[in-house]
């Protein structure tokens, strides 16, 4: 029997030396005694997401996880954002990251997440969905969680070569942005035309709505705009799970996670109790994942999204927290998998340092164990015992290929 | 006067922990005291042939240990096994791989590697050698190995861009067969009918062929066809040994070894006891290496074959027993060279692990030893305790470079 393996991705993990936490990291200061011995039954280093000193968004941290060249593939959040929504982008769809958003009758930003509105969300986004637009264009849309929307405009001779119509995440009390053309070709012309007509459109459907009707009367902020930002195709990219020949299930809460994971292929599963907040169900994860391990799955990847909300929200403590929880999740594992027939990995897609509230470009912890793989003594499991592995200071990109190289999956060089 | 530098090759030889050498690698388990000293007096590390999780051919690996970036280069095993035949090849030739095969009169596959003949191959290909094809090209066959046979079409407007006839590894009961086009330029098209056309000419002359009328009486399956595979052209790249201003020096018994080190510009030298089997004779190997250095050769390579076979063999025990030979080996050499005038390097062109049965990602432990290059300690000589050594994950390309820096061989960039 080939083997498995499993990837545990904690979403922002890695940070650095933190007073409140006598100057330890929070993986370094929580008390992680299967993290432990897991690396030091396997390959461990601190991995850089792309490269050194550059910081990623979820996106590309998992684009890379996932095996792709973010640098070679990437074209913007919205296509991301779709595979997110389940859309399945034609390669003539231009795709948005949208935001709901409150403006006034000048289409002045008001609030730039309606609220943080996340009810009823689906509806207003049913409304918008199907708009035509004059050039024969129809337009999806699919609710994301919170205020969060995929927008995606399908038609002929669209343009990604246009400016987008979100002012900015500090500017409320700016008009929503007139698209412009970023080249001269026609193309571009009529795409940022039709953006603009989309904005007018979307705003005529929206503040008419009666959940905004009602959100008025609550003293809500109505939800009567979608700002667009990160405009870009489908990715032209072959499915990893058939350039490496493997079956991939990826187990997450978090949209944008499984968007990636669907367009490489994998199988996505997703329960309620997922909430890619700080209360998802670790367990209820890592149940799931050792199903589709039994299922015959090559490659399993759990996702936990807590410890980057964690970072963003500067909460050390809490931090720390999410990693025993994972810690504990891994426990649970390690008595149900036997590292003779799957290897268990871990990584982070970027470090979400508590006292930046944002990614850095700092490497993250990882590690692959496994009966074959060769290993190092390990003191303690956390960035500063880490430097010393045989993983250290390699790509996300490398990580891929040396968990597909142990599955048997990498294609030879040569003869 | 300037420094040498003499390289050992250990094929294969990376590997990772087996539980019969108690979860050591056989590098590990070993008694190697000469290549401990050797590289406590040097630079050390694992280094990737090519990147972190690719697994490389002999070829791919031997390429980037002389100095070839083989993503740039590398265009099929043909053209290195014609330069293992001593082949000098022309631009506008197409270089093959060959198989003596056994095949009834329907051209199906009894036997791809007729009883693996290893006998009597030189008379067989030279009754294809010279065979005229009715685009005017003409057939180079030299035998190799065993059963093995390097293939060259010398003619005008060949096309690499074409299937080859070996059904492949275990589809025994195949017919040969039946070159296509890849492109559907008129070159592409017109190689391909050629190459179908040896096929049938070469069937015609080695079915009537003495040797083989003698082989059935004996009851040996005749070798009545070579299967063709690995097509490309002559590598585009400059001798090495040129573009780097040295003499070298490749001491191996391996064809493919000695192919590509004659391509790279190194003068080659074999023996008869040099098998490139397990019975090699290390000692002469020694003494001919040590005798080209005291001839002047700036740098001299040698290949000692056997660890990558008892990798492919699942032999621990016996890969171990390489490592100690090895060593030995090195030992007989440090006592006849003096450190301050030459430099000893040891690595491997890829990982065979055991279990693996088959070359894999992993980094291949590595050193380079002189009276002026940067010291660490180290425990034992193997994997686990080269990784916190300078060279560790740096590539085999970067280590050429490393070598040749300190024979003064690399350019400044700059000034």
């Amino acid at each position: 029997m080939s083997k498995q393996a499993l990837l545990i991705i904690a979403d922002g993990m890695g940070d650095n030396p933190i007073p409140m936490l006598n100057d330890l990291t929070p993986l370094e200061y929580a008390d992680t005694p299967h993290l432990n011995a897991l690396a030091s039954k396997g390959l461990f280093g601190n991995v850089y997401p792309v490269k050194p000193g550059v910081p990623v968004g979820t996106d590309v941290g998992h684009l890379a996880i996932f095996g792709y060249d973010p640098y070679e593939i990437y074209t913007g959040r919205g296509p991301i954002e779709a595979y997110g929504a389940g859309i399945d982008l034609h390669p003539s769809d231009i795709a948005f990251r949208g935001n709901f958003a409150t403006v006034d009758d000048e289409l002045m930003v008001i609030d730039r997440r309606a609220g943080r509105i996340n009810q009823n969300t689906e509806e207003l986004a049913q409304a918008v969905d199907g708009i035509m637009l004059s050039n024969g264009a129809r337009v999806i849309a699919r609710a994301l969680s919170a205020h969060r929307v995929a927008i995606v405009i399908r038609g002929k001779n669209l343009s990604e070569h246009v400016t987008t119509t979100d002012p900015g995440t500090t500017r409320e009390g700016k008009r929503v942005q007139q698209s412009v053309a970023l080249k001269e070709d026609s193309d571009s012309i009529e795409t940022a035309r039709v953006i603009n007509e989309l904005t007018e459109k979307m705003y005529a459907v929206l503040s008419l709505h009666p959940i905004n009707q009602q959100r008025i009367i609550e003293g809500l902020p109505p939800a009567n705009m979608i700002l667009l930002r990160g405009v870009g195709r489908e990715i032209q990219a072959p499915k990893m799970t058939e350039s490496f020949g493997i079956r991939g299930a990826c187990v997450a809460g978090d949209r944008t996670v499984l968007g990636i994971a669907r367009m490489a292929g994998l199988d996505v599963f997703h329960r309620e109790s997922f909430t890619a907040g700080y209360d998802t169900d670790y367990i209820g994860k890592a149940e799931l994942a050792l199903s589709k391990l039994k299922e015959g799955y090559d490659w399993v990847v759990l996702h936990i999204k807590a410890p980057d909300l964690a970072g963003h929200d500067c909460q050390p403590m809490t931090k720390a927290s999410t990693a025993s929880k994972l810690d504990k999740m891994a426990g649970y594992i390690l008595q149900r998998l036997d590292l003779e027939h799957c290897y268990i990995g871990y990584t982070s897609d970027h470090s979400t340092p508590c006292e930046r509230r944002d990614h850095s470009g700092d490497p993250v912890p990882t590690f692959f164990a496994g009966d074959d793989v060769r290993t190092l003594p390990i003191e303690d499991f956390g960035e500063k015992y880490l430097v010393h592995g045989a993983l250290n200071n390699l790509t996300a990109l490398d990580f891929f290929h040396i968990q597909m190289d142990h599955l048997g999956a990498v294609k030879k060089l040569g003869a």
